[in-house]
C-alpha cells in the first residue's frame, strides 16, 4: 500500500488520536437487530467448528460453572471489543474518517470562509487523489471542524443521518450492515452467560455511542472510545447544553486502551478482542489477570468475503489495521487465539 | 466557620480537583448490606411521611408506568447520586483527605528524605492546628504523594485497608458505616425499578470504586468521580501494569458534574441528587431533558443527630459541602425538592 495515500499511509494513532477530538441511525439501526442473529440453542451458528469456536465455548462453559476451578463470579465477567476491524469493516478507510469528509461541505455552508481555505477547499473538490494526498495536520483540521464545536445532540443528530444513508463503496451498503455476524453471536453468547460486553475503540466514543446499542445491543455507557472533553453552558434562555471541544482526554489506542479501560471501567476485563496491533496492549492487560482470561484477534485473510491484510503471515501490509508478525508471534507464545476470517467464519455478514 | 482552617476552609473545587490527581473495606463491608435494607414491599421505610417522600415515589410510579404520559423506557433509566454529604457524612473534613494525611506517614518510611521536608514534616508532627493550617500548595503535595505514583492495585489495597480501620471521630464508627439509610433505600428502590443508579462524586474515582459495591450495591463502573490518568508499563518479568498518574483527567465538580456524566455514562439521568453547591450543574443538566425528570437536593439541617450546615435558610456556613442560599432560591423556582434531614429522615444511619 502506498505511503503517499494520505488516508491509508498515515499511523493509526495518529489518526485516531485526531478522531477523538471530534465524537456520533435509525432504518439501518432497526434493520440489524442484534439481539435475535442467534437462537440459545446454537450459540456461535456462523462459526466452522474448530479450534477458536471450541476456545470460546470451553471459556464460556469454565467461568460459569460454579464447580469449575476457573468459575468468574457473574459481577466480574467483562468483556471488551474492539471495533474497527473487529466487529465491523474497517477498509479501504475507517467510517468516522469517512463521515468527517462527508460533513465538510455542512461545515463550509455554515461559516463560507472556509470555501477558499485548505484543507476545505480541496476536499471540496472532490479530487480524490488530492483529498488522499491532504497532509496529516490538513487531516486533523478537518477533524476538528466536523466533530467539535458544537452541542452533543447536534452532533449525535448529524452522524445518525450519515450513519443512515452513507454506503460503502464495495457492496453498496450501510455501514453498519457491515458488522461481522460471528462477533455478533460472540457478543450476544457472553451476554447470554452473564458478561458485560464493551466496546474498547481507537474510535470516536461519542461517534460509536450513537449506534452501539442498535447495531451491538451495546449501551452508550458500555463503549470506552477516544474521547475529547465537552464544556458546559448556558443558552440564552437559561437552559444548559454540553458543547463538544477540541481537547483530547484519552486517545484510547495502544497503551490508551487499558488506559481506558482503568478510567471507564475500573477493572479488568476476563475476556479482550481485536485485530491489530492497537490491541496488543488490551490483550496483554487482560491476560494479565488471574484466572480464567480469553484473548483472541481477528485475523483478515479473506479477500474474496472482506479483506485481506496483515502483514502478518505473509499478508499484505496495511495501514488502516496492521497486524504485524511480532504480533502474531506474541499472541502464539502467550497462547493467544487467531481467529481466521477465512477459515473459522462460515459467513461473515449478518446479510450473507 | 474560620477561612484559616485550611481543611475546612479550602474552595471545595481545588480541592477535589486535587483529590482527584491521586485515587483508592470489608469488615464494614460486610457489616453494611446495602442491599438489604428494606422490603419491597416497604421502599423508603426510613423516611417519613411528607413531600420528599412522596414526590420519589411518585417519580418511579409515573416513570415505570406504561400508560403514563411520563413512562421512561428502561434502558433510560439512569439515576445520578452525589457521595459526600448525600450519600455518607462528609463533616467535619472529607474522609478521603483524612486518607490522604493518614497515608502520610507510609509514604516517608518508603522515601525518608521526607522526614524532615515540608508538609510532610507537619503532618508527621501529629499538631492538628499545625495541619490544619497548611497551605492549599502543600496539601496538594500530600494528595498527589499519596494518591498517586503506584500501580492501581496497590492503591486498592492501601485504601481497603484503611477503609476498614479509620473511624470518625465523632462517632467512632468506620466511616463506611456512616451511610443514610433513607438513601440507601432510595438507591435499592431505584435499581428495583430498574433504575442504573450511579455515584458522580467530586471525590476519587478509584477512591470510591473500592467500596461502592458493598456499601451502596453500587459496581465500579457506575462510579464517575474525579479522575487521573495512568499510565500502562511493564515490570521486568514483562507483566504488565498501570500507574496512577498526577495527571488530572476530569475535576467532577459543578460543572464537571454534567461533563464526567457525558463522558462516563454518554447519557442524561432522570434523577440527580445531590447536597451542594457541587451538585448545582448535574441538577440542571438533568433537569433540561424533556419528559419526567426528579432532581433532588439533601439539606443538613439536624446538628443532634449529623450535622447542621448551609448556609442556606439561615444555617451555619461551611466550606465543606456549601449549600447557599441562592442554591435554595433556584431549588424552588425550578421545583427541586429539599430534603430536611431533620424533618423527612425517620432515622440517618444503619446502625441507629
Amino acid at each position: 500500500m502506498k505511503s503517499d495515500n494520505l488516508l491509508l499511509g498515515i499511523d493509526r494513532r495518529t489518526l485516531v488520536s485526531s478522531l477523538a477530538l471530534l465524537p456520533a441511525l435509525s432504518r439501518t439501526l432497526l434493520s440489524t437487530p442484534a439481539q435475535s442473529q442467534a437462537t440459545p440453542d446454537a450459540p456461535l451458528a456462523s462459526w466452522n467448528d474448530g479450534t477458536a469456536r471450541q476456545v470460546v465455548v470451553d471459556f464460556v462453559r469454565a467461568t460459569t460453572d460454579r464447580a469449575s476451578p476457573r468459575f468468574v463470579p457473574p459481577e466480574d465477567r467483562i468483556a471488551t471489543f474492539d471495533q474497527d476491524g473487529t466487529l465491523w469493516v474497517e477498509h479501504p478507510v475507517y467510517s468516522q474518517v469517512v463521515y468527517c469528509l462527508d460533513r465538510v461541505p455542512a461545515v463550509v455552508e455554515k461559516n463560507p470562509k472556509l470555501k477558499n481555505v485548505e484543507p476545505f477547499k480541496t476536499v471540496l473538490s472532490g479530487n480524490r487523489e488530492a483529498i488522499a494526498k491532504l497532509p496529516l495536520h490538513d487531516l486533523e483540521k478537518i477533524l476538528v471542524a466536523t466533530l467539535t464545536g458544537m452541542p452533543v445532540e447536534e452532533f449525535e443528530a448529524e452522524a445518525k443521518k450519515w450513519l443512515t444513508t452513507a454506503k460503502h463503496p464495495r457492496w453498496n451498503r450501510l455501514r453498519t450492515d457491515l458488522i461481522y455476524q460471528p462477533m455478533l453471536e460472540v457478543l450476544q453468547y457472553l451476554r447470554g452467560n452473564g458478561f458485560k460486553t464493551y466496546i474498547v475503540t481507537g474510535g470516536g466514543q461519542d461517534f460509536v455511542r450513537v449506534y452501539s446499542q442498535q447495531v451491538y445491543g451495546i449501551p452508550p455507557e458500555q463503549v470506552v472510545g477516544t474521547a475529547g472533553g465537552t464544556k458546559f453552558g448556558y443558552h440564552k434562555d437559561g437552559k444548559p447544553f454540553l458543547t463538544k471541544e477540541p481537547k483530547l482526554l484519552l486517545n484510547d489506542n495502544k497503551a490508551g486502551k487499558p488506559e481506558g479501560i482503568h478510567l471507564m471501567i475500573g477493572r479488568r476485563p476476563h475476556a479482550a478482542f481485536g485485530n491489530s496491533d492497537g490491541d496488543r496492549q488490551m490483550l496483554e492487560y487482560t491476560g494479565a489477570g488471574d484466572g480464567a482470561r480469553l484473548m483472541m484477534l481477528v485475523l483478515h485473510d479473506d479477500a474474496d468475503r472482506e479483506y485481506a491484510y496483515g502483514p502478518a503471515q505473509g499478508l499484505p501490509g496495511s495501514k488502516v489495521g496492521t497486524f504485524t508478525q511480532a504480533l502474531y508471534d506474541e499472541a502464539r507464545k502467550k497462547s493467544w487465539t487467531v481467529i481466521s476470517m477465512k477459515t473459522d467464519w462460515k459467513r461473515i455478514f449478518p446479510f450473507a
